[in-house]
């Protein structure tokens, strides 16, 4: 309920995936007449999809602190409980972010061992597969060195998993590439990561740059939040920016105009590549449950972009596989930190 | 010297300098052999290019503390001379940027009040004049919220006098633009830098996130280097990717290689547009006398921006006018803290 577009987009979202995706079902989250009389609108949605009522909405300005106190009637906390209780198997919502991030942590529990769950997005990139991972991209805006390790378990996992890639490369983004260069913290989490590649079945490349985000010299780009987040954000504009410029150029002259008609084609094709919709949803990592956060404003092929995502991990396990993967890194963990005691 | 096209390269950098501007003169620093055939080859240079000859040279690979040591023959050093002993009014370097940065704080010193001097950098954006400022871009991986003021302050003079912006708008990137969010510091930072704005004469829009940098909400955008240098590297790795991008798809199919032909002087007004190579040059703000850094990888017309940027700043008299408006800042702040203690 609590996306830019409201939930028309939203149902219109799903009925795409629904024709798509014969095994797919939905139980929406919201006030129940209005819900109602949207799904009954579409034909394919009939006998596909459950409806919860929940009277109050998630605003995008409220802050999380107030959400976690007041928002038990809301269609989020709706959304969060039927994953925590069983009934559905993933959570997919365009609405606040923070809040969204902040319930899921409280109703679902953190992963064990997991200090700090994290957001991954899909990137476009020069890989072979089209995309990288990155995360965190907003989830928290600090992380130590232990954190930036468990996002590049989880990061490897997700690229496993989502993009199905057998020995993903990782990548721990810093101002420079040598070895010597950028925070404390950073240095310590080279270190760590490094240890644990080979057990965790991934290469590790050691530090990236910012350029190496849209780039193919490694899967998944581990970060902090902040920087993250900052990244992402930048790459948007920028990509948007080049889009407009590139429309006001075909409109310049009428033979640019004309050009413009002969590479339509062409020019779709490149959207298409560099749609952000195509691979709407950042995925919540390190909780009890898979969360998917589409872009707020979102619109239906957006909202059908995030399903799907949502679908294949659900159906790769792939939950209980960073489970598994974070308690075998822990456990090495305190087998290192008692040699060590034993040592002295 | 130690840029990545070597020699050659500037000095057809500069003789296109030469030819756009009269009032432009040289001194070059290296071996002087290879230096006067270089310069002998371009008529235009004849009588405007004198030679300092160094022999060694700062390599990409060196550790700017080494530099320190033994750098003193180096052509990076003597040129930072030719500007510290008032010989040059100006210093561009394609060089090692770490080793620059440091040699420049070394030798000609920062400014008086100046805990941490930047790197700015010009970006385009939506903004009327095509451009925005951002700083620092990685002269330090860490910035207080005092040193963010400085940013702000030096960003604005360099709005001033390189983009003739009477009133800059100041940002200050973080996760989101709520006054809740982010780190201490830059909480902290805001309120510093909205105390300052009136008499700094620029106007203070608060916080702005990555896509603001690409972006007409701000003219300049505050951050510190770690965040800086990530977010540059993460655009231009974006602007680059759209870029092979768009080519492929024009070469995709003989109707779409006929558009191209048709789109030519739209498409090169775009390349223009965003060209990295037109706003080539990061400078160096808080010291006493200006650095300009060229990109390593610049080619000629990369060189001849670079010296084009370094010619502007020089004839405005901009290094003075930062200083004073330094010294203006720094002794209200004292004012502050007596008043606080005198009220204590």
């Amino acid at each position: 309920m609590g996306g830019d577009q409201g939930p028309a987009t939203v149902v219109a979202g799903i009925s795409r995936s629904a024709k798509k995706n014969p095994d797919v079902a939905f139980i929406l989250h919201g006030p129940r007449d209005e819900l109602e009389r949207l799904v009954a609108k579409r034909r394919n949605l009939a006998g596909r999809c459950e409806i919860r009522d929940a009277t109050d909405v998630v605003h995008m300005e409220d802050k999380p602190s107030h959400v976690m106190r007041h928002g038990t009637e809301t269609s989020m906390w709706s959304a969060l409980e039927s994953v925590r209780n069983g009934e559905a198997t993933v959570c997919v919502s365009c609405g606040n972010t923070g809040a969204l991030m902040v319930l899921s942590m409280v109703r679902l529990k953190k992963l064990p061992g997991v200090n700090r769950p994290a957001i991954a997005v899909l990137w476009p990139s020069r890989n072979p597969h089209g995309f990288n991972v990155m995360l965190d991209v907003g989830a928290d805006i600090r992380a130590d060195a232990q954190d930036l390790l468990q996002y590049a378990l989880m990061g490897a996992s997700y690229a496993r998993n989502g993009l199905a890639l057998e020995r993903p490369r990782i990548g721990l983004l810093n101002v420079g590439t040598e070895e010597h260069k950028g925070r404390a913290e950073l240095k310590a989490a080279h270190d760590l990561i490094a240890a644990n590649a080979e057990k965790a079945r991934f290469d590790f490349v050691g530090f990236v740059e910012g350029g190496d985000i849209p780039g193919n010299r490694c899967d998944v780009i581990v970060t902090d939040g902040f920087t993250g987040n900052i990244a992402l954000k930048t790459g948007e504009g920028t990509a948007s920016l080049i889009g407009d410029l590139l429309k006001e150029a075909f409109e310049y002259t009428p033979l640019s105009r004309i050009a413009a008609l002969l590479a339509l084609t062409s020019l779709r094709r490149l959207k298409k590549r560099i749609d952000p919709r195509r691979v709407n949803g950042g995925v919540f990592l390190g909780l009890n449950g898979t969360v998917v956060k589409s872009h707020g404003a979102a619109d239906a092929t957006g909202v059908s972009a995030a399903v799907k995502l949502a679908f294949q991990l659900a159906q790769s396990g792939f939950s209980e596989k960073i489970a598994a993967r974070l308690a075998a890194a822990t456990s090495q963990l305190e087998d290192m930190k008692n040699e060590k005691d034993v040592a002295e």
